[in-house]
């Protein structure tokens, strides 16, 4: 999905790319050109007449002939609808941030098993490691991988920052788009930013962490497992990344204009 | 889904036991207990008039309110449907048997994120791999694990007959209605069982090999990854299973009859 801002969709050329990389990685192939799709969404979005929009882009593997099992003979789908703009973390919520659990049952499925670059709601996992996460008594999952470092959420990235660098996992996740802007934008800030492998004891001595999703933005994590991180509250560079972020859906470079009429 | 083959059900009971120890283990719960569901099942069938046919039951977590994540909150839903006996091998192919792929790029989605005894269709990484043994010109595929086991394909167990014994992999799987019908049968004829783990390099050295599934039964595979296995034809074993297999779905302690009027 993408975003659509004050009229503006944010990164929507990085949006059509990755779209087409996954799709093509599935060998599936929508009787649509990217030009079209790109023209559909912004239809989407004027007929909506929402100023802030949540638009997705699916293709489906389609429906198979009866009896048959033969992916390839499928006719492969598209569609693309655009709905409010959908708060993973709601505003009043991102004042006082998070809780997130680290599931111990789940491991995300590993990359040898399924892509997670390649975007999918391929959840069996994560929403496992949802369940377990409200048992817990906390509202957001991230799952480890077999190392025992941190992966992703249900929909989101995850950073923390540890003795003021900040940290993500660099690979069994989607390389999101929030989370490549925020690798950015911190880099830009001459903050010290180390994509590398998280391990779970790193994210509990960490002072901040923050999840990241366009369903979203920067959200900030303030409880994990029970304990709080740092002191119970969005941290600076949380919260210096929350506006950079949000100030980026205004700038040209990043964001195209919807013309409602 | 369950098979009813000359106007009997297969082993439904145990079909339906395994479809609620599955919607639980998900927590899910549709709001039709399993006497119910049962008489829908035999609905469906009286009303299609089918003689054999491919029985699907399915509880789907079902639609969230919008912008809601939280799986606790959906509706579940029931539906169930019967179109006409699906062969994953047809009848005629099975007389040859099928080429078999072991995948070399993907490993099945481990228990640790996924329980493959809760029956779903979250093929991904099957489907993937299917898409691998086409491309390498094979029909089906089994995916090994991390260990370098065989563990199944999409929608079927596999066996192998080595030095007169009949192996199927012990977990990681579906335990299929079938799988468990060829087990007690093999036991019955008095053919040594063992459910252990099956290394690949076994797989390579076996007389025989054999897939499993309601939704074609016992389905003799005559090569592997391109090599004859054995002399290239069902042996002698998977022939002695495949005929058993169809007799007891007209054995009263198995099969539970259809009234069509």
């Amino acid at each position: 999905m993408v975003g659509v801002w004050k009229g503006r969709f944010f990164r929507l050329e990085e949006h059509l790319k990755r779209f087409e990389r996954a799709w093509k990685a599935l060998k599936m192939s929508p009787s649509i050109d990217l030009p079209s799709i790109r023209q559909v969404l912004f239809e989407c979005v004027r007929r909506s007449g929402l100023r802030e929009a949540y638009v997705e882009m699916i293709v489906t593997r389609g429906v198979p002939q009866a009896g048959s099992r033969d992916p390839r003979t499928y006719d492969n789908c598209f569609y693309a609808y655009a709905i409010p703009y959908v708060w993973i973390q709601s505003i009043e919520k991102q004042k006082k941030g998070g809780h997130l659990i680290i599931a111990r049952d789940t491991i995300r499925i590993p990359e040898s098993s399924v892509d997670p670059t390649v975007k999918n709601f391929h959840w069996a996992d994560l929403t496992r490691g949802l369940l377990e996460a409200y048992d817990r008594g906390g509202e957001y999952v991230v799952l480890p991988n077999q190392k025992g470092c941190l992966t992703e959420g249900p929909g989101f990235n995850v950073f923390t920052v540890y003795r003021n660098e900040l940290w993500t996992p660099p690979s069994g996740v989607l390389e999101g788009i929030t989370r490549k802007t925020v690798i950015e934008l911190a880099r830009n800030e001459g903050i010290s930013t180390r994509v590398e492998d998280l391990s779970i004891e790193l994210a509990r001595s960490s002072d901040e962490i923050f999840a990241t999703s366009t369903a979203g933005g920067v959200m900030p994590m303030t409880v994990l497992d029970g304990i709080s991180i740092g002191k119970g509250l969005p941290g600076r560079l949380t919260q210096l990344l929350h506006k950079r972020y949000w100030e980026a859906h205004e700038d040209d470079r990043f964001s195209s204009k919807v013309d409602y009429n």
